[in-house]
């Protein structure tokens, strides 16, 4: 089974295109886990098996564990693996937006893949295909590619204008056309930029699925993103949240706070599909 | 002091412009090193003592340990660390390639300047100048910038034409007229492509330094990088090779040869200041 008929089969079982971003800070979490031995992965166990049901997929940012080193890295691993042990049909992604050239990307595969477990990874697009092959040439991987970052700022780049188009639509035809040959290509679209997700939308068609991050603390609306990024089997969307979800609660009931909470958004999506 | 004169302090005691890039593979490490405990620091700790005086840099890629895992993260931090209280005057650049929203930023210069000690670090330009305004806000850090990847199919993205000017083009101008408001950054050209080496340099004039990877193993021509490259003053670049100095015997001569071998290369170098 590859990364798409993974997710596909999670969304449908969940009945849920909301992904959790599993993205914790040591400062922000609850004071009797901060204390705790091995506090980021206490965390994140505790919110998976408080979400697994209601959840498409989890999405890991290697930041905030590279943060704490080695130590860090080690409770990310602990985290993927708990998923995959506990809950081995959610499809986990490993959010870290990668790319170097060749030789130097079988080394971040190997991270992300053979270390890891993951099943899809987030990518910068700026090498081209040639610099993402070895990623690319994992066929029942998921390589998400950035498109239009959820940024304030993301237009400097991604709107200049190639050929009367801007770069943004110009990288998700080039995905889309060229770099997917596998079909294990998807985009990352913000939920910030609607408009820009309707575009990419028409552009693609229903064959691609959409990494849609920045609803929730970002700001991005459910209602335009959902109705803006769908494809028309009424799918096709991964739309990522962590900080209303992760720290709904600084209390002992942080776990449940953090259901609730994933379940409203749930199903204030599912309201708009 | 800040990344930059320390830098051009290196430069100038090394009579230098050569970076190391430290990307040990454990496959390709000498035998008796392979089966030493942490071989990764074993194998980089000696080829820092054969060669720091001959060097103005070094330039761990992350790819490289993070393929060990947490292991492999606790070996980079003691690399760096060795490089620190032996030589503390030689600056380390974390090749790392990062790039993401402001708030995850955090989290990854929280790794590469407070974890690990770097320096400097390398970053992708997709987000613009707002999404990368943390690692920015660094003074003393060195935000070197991908503008020109060494890879062969760098062009695909970065040659398209954005008002008749090339992609890699636009990015340099607003690297060099925009981003570098603290004198902080420094942009990637791949030794690879010395026509466009050539042409950044113009671009930019003598005010920036350039890291160029690409000699030694992938290809790219010494004489004509360095004539492309320099600025007036006969400097601004950090010339940056990997695989042929630390590969440069598989016995245990292994550091005597990468120290014959960095040693010519800084010759062939200095050949065309």
């Amino acid at each position: 089974m590859n990364f798409i008929q993974q997710l596909d089969a999670s969304v449908e079982k969940s009945n849920s295109l909301l992904c959790v971003g599993l993205d914790p800070e040591l400062d922000k979490l609850p004071e009797h886990i901060r204390n705790a031995p091995q506090p980021l992965y206490a965390f994140n166990s505790a919110i998976i098996d408080a979400t697994h049901d209601i959840v498409s997929s989890y999405k890991p940012n290697s930041a905030f564990y590279e943060a704490q080193g080695a130590d860090g890295i080690a409770q990310l691993k602990s985290t993927m693996e708990y998923v995959g042990k506990k809950y081995p049909e959610i499809p986990v992604i490993l959010d870290a937006k990668r790319a170097d050239i060749g030789n130097t990307n079988r080394m971040y595969a190997k991270f992300a893949f053979d270390y890891l477990g993951a099943d899809a990874i987030t990518l910068h697009p700026y090498v081209g295909k040639e610099g993402l092959e070895v990623f690319l040439s994992y066929k029942d991987k998921g390589c998400i590619i950035l498109c239009r970052t959820s940024n304030p700022g993301a237009g400097e780049l991604q709107d200049v204008l190639v050929n009367g188009k801007k770069f943004y639509l110009h990288v998700a035809e080039l995905v889309s056309k060229r770099w997917n040959e596998q079909g294990n290509c998807l985009l990352v679209v913000g939920a910030t930029y609607p408009s820009e997700l309707r575009e990419i939308r028409v552009l693609v068609g229903d064959s691609m699925t959409l990494l849609v991050p920045g609803i929730g603390a970002q700001g991005g609306s459910v209602e335009e993103s959902i109705r803006a990024g769908l494809n028309s089997k009424k799918t096709g969307m991964i739309v990522s949240t962590s900080r209303v979800v992760l720290y709904a609660s600084s209390g002992r009931d942080f776990a449940e706070r953090a259901r609730e909470k994933a379940a409203k958004l749930r199903d204030e999506i599912n309201k708009y599909r």
